[in-house]
């Protein structure tokens, strides 16, 4: 589906353009230097409307964040969240995550978001789950050794395809729940899908996957 | 509970004798000599009724079982069923799995099963679930370097805590399946209690854990 351009798009993401990463390429050597600090630095991949990026990095301003989102409709509507509360910690990087195969930096990252992700149902397609091993080599590239994936879903077909992707990659698995809401796990961060589904009654799932 | 003993029990039991590790700790040493021949040997821990024990030892005669029951209620029909089958390659240690930790031998064993064991829901008693680490240490020690944990459940909960445990503990899992029964496994033997949950549309949650 593709969807309909937003009313005044463009002047919007103008407005933003300072969170916005214009040129990814720049940044090829050192995925760090898209800020001046050197903090650590954790992406989320798939902020859509921004919700989680927004708490997550306003509770941790010694944390820089890059929060990746392709679709411009909602990406717009984070950018605009963190522009409003005055956060300097967030940068947008608005483009397919693929885009980053292509870096050469040094491992940098620490932690990768990732919440909801499309579940691709159908098993031919099974390659773009975001925790296919073809994106956890992609992911390992971008995070120092023993980075760590935190994971969401409220998908039980994908969280079962994850943990043993995971597994099979050969990374550590930790505070595994399958029922987030009613878990031990402290200062979770929901994000507008997460709200809506968990309403509905909708358990979810998370855990975390640390790379050897 | 106390269950009141079975009629005949000590004539059943003294009819499979043959069957029954009568003392345990002259194995010490070596568990492996329970069996006369050197083929691989796998233990179930709490073979109750003692389908999964017969079927599965039915289905490799090059593998030798000890199926460890310490409700000797239960314990005499699975090894009545052993006898009827005329199969070699299967003892039973009536006794709680604790009387292992005795054991001085090396560890020996390639893979244990354990099916369908009590989740003691409650917090307080967590220590006595088989996957709580006290038992993890205990297989570990039975087992060969790599040996492996094959464990199957109903349990959300007991599946939730055991994940944890296993990968708290170190261990790499693999062919993790939240509903067995409509999962790719191939080879599932039915326990009578799985037949009995999963004929209820209960799912099956099934992995197996392996010791680096």
């Amino acid at each position: 589906m593709r969807m309909r351009k937003k009313k005044h798009l463009d002047e919007r993401l103008q407005a933003c353009s300072d969170l916005i990463i214009q040129d990814i390429a720049q940044y090829m050597g050192d995925i760090k230097s898209v800020f001046e600090d050197d903090a650590p630095l954790h992406m989320e991949i798939g902020c859509g409307k921004g919700r989680f990026i927004l708490e997550t990095a306003k509770a941790n301003p010694g944390i820089n964040f890059i929060a990746v989102e392709k679709n411009l409709n909602v990406a717009v509507l984070a950018a605009e969240k963190i522009k409003n509360a005055n956060l300097t910690n967030v940068r947008f990087l608005t483009e397919d995550v693929n885009v980053l195969r292509q870096f050469e930096t040094d491992s940098r990252l620490d932690v990768i978001y990732i919440n909801f992700c499309d579940p691709w149902h159908k098993h031919s397609y099974r390659r773009r789950r975001l925790t296919h091993e073809i994106h956890l080599a992609l992911w390992q590239k971008l995070l120092k050794a023993n980075g760590e994936i935190h994971f969401k879903t409220d998908n039980k077909m994908l969280f079962e395809f994850s943990l043993n992707s995971f597994s099979d990659y050969g990374m550590r698995l930790r505070n595994i729940t399958f029922d987030l809401h009613n878990s031990d796990f402290k200062n979770n961060v929901m994000t507008e899908y997460e709200q809506l589904f968990s309403e509905k009654g909708q358990p979810i799932y998370r855990c975390e996957a640390i790379y050897r």
